[in-house]
């Protein structure tokens, strides 16, 4: 079984920006560009969707697993997404990304299986948001969770919109949709996004060993009890998941939004 | 007023697995197989579900109150429901545990007036999920609770598969109905399921004058009220409770389930 | 800018019962009856709705607060609205105050823009229901937070009756809307009702200057940001809101709320 967990992890793999492995039932996809903070660029999205098909698909994968390599868990999107593009092209690029958000939060709307977050680092942006979706979100003490969306003029997604109010209320959501407030694990635990907070030295070795047994209860009895917790919501969140990408197809086209870019690439010179 | 408590709870009643008495508007249900760590027979569901039409149909009765005899709360599902069953069998037995199992769960959700537990001690399975649906929990510290359906090759019930994701969020929800975790009663309240936590030594002398004074309010304000917070959810509790249900027949009959029961009958031997 | 805040707060303002103020971005309505604990007489509901109203038009209002002057934030619905009226006139008079209360609460459900509370000491009833539709609520460890209704005869209003269970469970919900439990300004924070408390000393120094910076936002997307986590509740929120006004309307006229008033003037005597 070693071995094949070699052969997955081994290089020639399908993906250019994560790493996969299966073992035992326990999938692990490593968002792979550490020098980047692991931020999104257009294949990631891309990739990460696909490699939850490959989970969705696989008869041997149990529980699937999503870490950063590095010091970050995610740095969300990859504002160089919106670089050196033609203003007669921006409606044009505006479609396209939302088109792309779209698919890629879809993704985990849909995904039948148990999916667990890993988060060894900071997180921000869609890292963030999507993880209201998750089954659980075990997290190092030294993570932290940022959502800056009214800051770059722009507005939530990945579903948290609908589900960071469902879980936290209207009056400790605000907080992060709205007024871009970063919170620490321990915060991030008490607002019910977060599972588990573990210290940092510890998390590797506590966390993989819990993930492992899960991987080896019966399928059938995860996918549908998952199925039964999300059978009344299914139709909202894609519902959700279009308004919320339409928003941000008007605001990344926006003045808010292009100057705020603008500074943050600025102020790095 | 204590010769009618007496009167009440005097032997004759028509329970054979519950003591219920009657007080100045303080109906208390008690699970009565202590030596089975009251765990629910066919009988005891019955039973459980015809006290609470009998608390509803009483106009004496303001609040009701569940509790367990002994040390134990309730320890779910007796798993001797499932023994002794021929193969052919099997089918027919799933379907009516199915309809007993919705039925009673349908007490929960109609029933009209203030629902209290107060959890003694450890509490597994269905007697979990339905806390979902009560107006307070207060437990003692020895409490914990525990719903282990992969385990046994099943799935959710009580409504949890809904309720339990709307106060604790995917994220740690999913712990507890797909994962198998049981937590601590302090654990419980942080997740929202339980009210309150009480030294075990202080939980009956602190839990029943609280209860003694609610079950002097204006009847008709808490039942208006309970009504009002119920309303927009009644008819979507039901859906949940059938297909959680019809999942459970399915469930019952799986090779993942038989032999997770007969796993477990031979680790008792 | 200080001349412009002047302005706005200087004496021949249009409310009787608020202090209005706007200075860069930040609306502040301070509640001003101290000498009554800021109690809601008529007036102040119309008044109080109005002035949303108006932040809601001033193009140059992006965040508005809402405080108390003096100790109390706000001591609820004011019993006297109920006093001095002749038997005949008690059905009219529930049925005025049913409209007056549904219109107090819709303005809240319509407010468009971040809405903040900035809880400085009591606050009771009506001032307490509809916390659960602010954006955030900042308060002082000397708040506390009391919804009296059943002790009163009454029921839940302000949509507490849906979003308190949303984001306590009714397990938690209940004991503050059924069983008139006054909690602490941490406690508010546990149940997800107060977004974070401050001691006294520090209430004023710490949030203003948070919610300054707030105001400076780009409005757009703080408006579209809310508008995208209330699409899914403005239709449910508005029904809600209609069923426990006409709740209240016959919990006014019944023997329960007039026996609770008399006695509770009978015990000011």
């Amino acid at each position: 079984e070693e071995a094949e967990a070699t052969t997955h992890a081994e290089p020639g793999q399908k993906y250019n920006t994560l790493l996969v492995t299966c073992e035992d039932g326990l999938r692990v996809i490593t968002l792979n560009r550490p020098s980047k903070k692991n931020a999104i660029t257009k294949e990631m999205y891309n990739e990460w969707a696909a490699a939850l098909e490959e989970a969705t698909a696989d008869p041997k994968t149990v529980v699937t697993a999503i870490t950063g390599a590095g010091d970050y868990y995610c740095s969300g999107n990859d504002l160089s997404n919106f670089m050196n593009i033609k203003p007669e092209d921006m409606q044009q690029m505006a479609l396209d990304a939302r088109d792309l958000l779209k698919n890629f939060v879809a993704s985990f709307i849909d995904f039948p299986k148990p999916l667990v977050a890993v988060v060894n680092g900071p997180a921000v942006g869609v890292s963030v948001t999507i993880l209201g979706m998750f089954d659980a979100v075990y997290a190092s003490d030294k993570a932290t969770f940022n959502t800056p969306f009214s800051a770059l003029g722009q507005s939530p997604e990945g579903c948290s919109s609908y589900i960071f109010p469902k879980i936290m209320g209207y009056t400790r959501a605000s907080e992060l949709l709205l007024f871009n407030k970063k919170v620490t694990a321990h915060q991030a635990k008490e607002l019910g996004l977060v599972t588990e907070v573990f210290p940092n030295d510890a998390l590797q070795s506590e966390v993989w060993p819990k993930l492992q047994a899960y991987a080896k209860l019966p399928v059938k009895s995860l996918v549908y009890s998952k199925a039964l917790t999300r059978q009344t919501e299914l139709e909202t969140l894609h519902k959700i998941n279009a308004a919320e990408c339409e928003r941000l197809a008007e605001r990344w086209v926006s003045d808010d939004c292009v100057n705020a870019i603008m500074n943050f690439f600025n102020r790095k010179k």
